[in-house]
């Protein structure tokens, strides 16, 4: 993985005002192209889209790709330039309760390293900061990179995150209030390449992207496992709510989420450091007896919540993810009985099939659409549209 | 008001490919405005500009603007054109239960006539589309106005509307799968020009378009009347869900909203024809002893599932309509109290003030963002952009 120029990073601002950037992300769009190819669909001149391409690939984001092997093409072939996806990377985090999971990838979205470490269970807030530190670094130290090398880093917590960045968090209650973002910014100056974001709502995004939901654009993704939440999306775009809090349907007693996520216990056999959620999917693979029926009960238990959310927003698609997703089949049909006679319509079910990585995964699509949005110049990769903008 | 060609309607789609209709939006952003004002706001030559302006005007649809009276200039001052707001009118339509509700609306949002009409509680759901157009075409021709003069019509009815635009009503029973657009269709030819709603989503419209809502793009619109209903925006557009079911947690058994609505009663003095909700609403405004007790107590059993919402989608305002909104200030005070221990944050809480036409309010604005997709070349008034297109 060769890193060219170590301030790379930082030609990001510069570049906005050029219409570079125009053929900059036509490159993106489809690679490799041919320089008249680029100003017929740039509508610039081909002197023009020449020294822009030249001025690009010295920068390092452009590159001439290799001539095909195939065809014998009637003298010299037109030159042709692709994009170097592997010119930057992305981060994707995903800090939770018991685990931190770590992704590498490259600005097209290739994943290229992958990292898993356990936190002990008694370590304070402030010890799974320096965890997380000191994992990161080593992390890119292992793959050649220092962290000025990643253009963005997206992280997903365990709790809420407001507009300001702060977390508030009832699973690690010393990081209500933290600053996460800010907290890392020694290690990768300038926080505006840090996004901090609820881990089912990065989740949400993963499953958008790479996962079950990735056909539809109105979806409710539940989390189930020790927790259960929900990240939704609408209309293509993830939906955070005012103060970061939309999902969070475990706080309404008449819903009994809270009793469900207390009472669950699995009677069977667990494995140390396994949750009761963890051992109950194992049990329901394996084919144990009596599994399936605790899977229903518990299904019974979190249905009124889910039905709550879907008749909310009536979405095109729930995607039911963490622990129990390692179910697999039999999960859709049991808690599509449930949520019958409480819905007027049981929307489309899916089981994520995206396991352990796909906060983390959630968090590299975070952090490429940070990426898109400077070389495009908005800001933090979304956009907006009113309805009445004639 | 002035008819000035009968074929007004269909120079719409002619106009989309024309560059008069930039000049014609830019009229319609600002006017009055001169032909130096709409070159440099176009890009357009002076010569073209003036050539459009004279089509446009033989259209009908700009005119020339008075001169302004104040102010003596110095030689001929240059002319100036406006928007012909009155160049076309939409209808906005609520049909309830009990009542009709119809307005007529300039192309500028300006309403120039209203009218109410009671509906006979007895009356068939084919008696009440009867009702309906015999009451349009008399509304339409106390104005000087045929059919076809009405460029888009928006009508609210009790009842969720698929994507078919077939309803589901549980109000007016035999209503069910009615197509409500196409049976007005013969009067108004081109189903594509009659818009049919739910009420409440419309309700929410107009509170964003009018009401108490015009500063925020995501709220929830709750209904508190005989029946209770809710309409959701996000991210300032209409969220119908997908198949027109968003906001109807009335169904979950868990939130108690049926039996409220069922069991609630007001023990104080009834006008004939008012319903439980008005009488209250009169006996609170009035004083009456108990009333705001009865209120509490509703309140109370509306909470769970205004709080479910709220905790659904993290709305940055509520606004609370429908019969008794006529309470005013008071309700919000009561119902805070009752959201506190139910959510993570009470939401901003606002009251209604657009009384009984804020349904068919909505209508009208469905019916303007029909004409401006029309005007602009897109479909249904609506814009979509994903997350990631740069």
């Amino acid at each position: 993985m060769a890193v060219h120029d170590r301030s790379r990073g930082h030609d990001l601002a510069a570049l906005r005002d050029l219409n570079s950037s125009v053929v900059l992300r036509e490159l993106r769009r489809e690679s490799p192209r041919t320089v008249s190819g680029l100003a017929g669909a740039t509508g610039l001149s081909r002197p023009t889209v020449e020294a822009l391409v030249e001025q690009l690939a010295a920068r390092g984001w452009i590159t001439e790709a290799a001539v095909p092997a195939t065809g014998r093409a009637p003298g010299r072939p037109a030159r042709r330039y692709r994009f170097r996806a592997e010119a930057g990377h992305v981060v994707g985090v995903d800090i939770g309760l018991k685990r931190i999971v770590l992704l590498l990838a490259r600005l097209d979205g290739e994943i290229v390293a992958r990292a898993r470490h356990d936190i002990p269970s008694e370590a304070t807030g402030a010890e799974r900061i320096e965890l997380l530190r000191g994992r990161l670094r080593h992390f890119l130290a292992g793959q050649g990179l220092a962290p000025h090398d990643v253009w963005s880093v997206g992280i997903g917590v365990p709790g809420m995150v407001g507009e300001t960045g702060r977390i508030r968090s009832v699973i690690v209650p010393d990081w209500t209030d933290l600053d996460l973002a800010r907290r890392l910014a020694d290690d990768f100056p300038g926080t505006d390449r840090i996004l901090v974001e609820n881990d089912v709502n990065l989740a949400v995004l993963a499953e958008h992207w790479r996962g079950a939901a990735r056909l539809a654009d109105d979806v409710a993704c539940v989390r189930l496992g020790p927790r259960i939440s929900c990240g939704l999306m609408i209309d293509g775009r993830l939906h955070r709510g005012r103060r970061g809090g939309a999902g969070e349907l475990g706080i309404l007693p008449q819903l009994g989420l809270e009793q469900v996520q207390k009472g669950f216990a699995w009677a069977g056999e667990r494995l140390p450091g396994e949750s009761a959620t963890d051992a109950l999917a194992r049990a329901v693979r394996s084919g144990e007896a009596g599994a399936l029926d605790v899977l229903d009960r518990f299904l019974a238990g979190v249905a009124p919540a889910v039905a709550a959310l879907v008749l909310a927003l009536d979405p095109e698609l729930v995607v039911l993810s963490g622990t129990l997703a390692r179910v697999g089949d039999p999960l859709t049909p049991l808690l599509s009985a449930h949520l019958g006679p409480l819905t007027l319509h049981v929307p489309q079910l899916a089981v994520s099939t995206l396991g352990r990585e796909g906060v983390a995964l959630g968090g590299v699509r975070r952090a490429l659409d940070a990426v898109e949005a400077r070389l495009s110049g908005r800001q933090h990769g979304t956009t907006r549209s009113g309805p009445h903008d004639a």
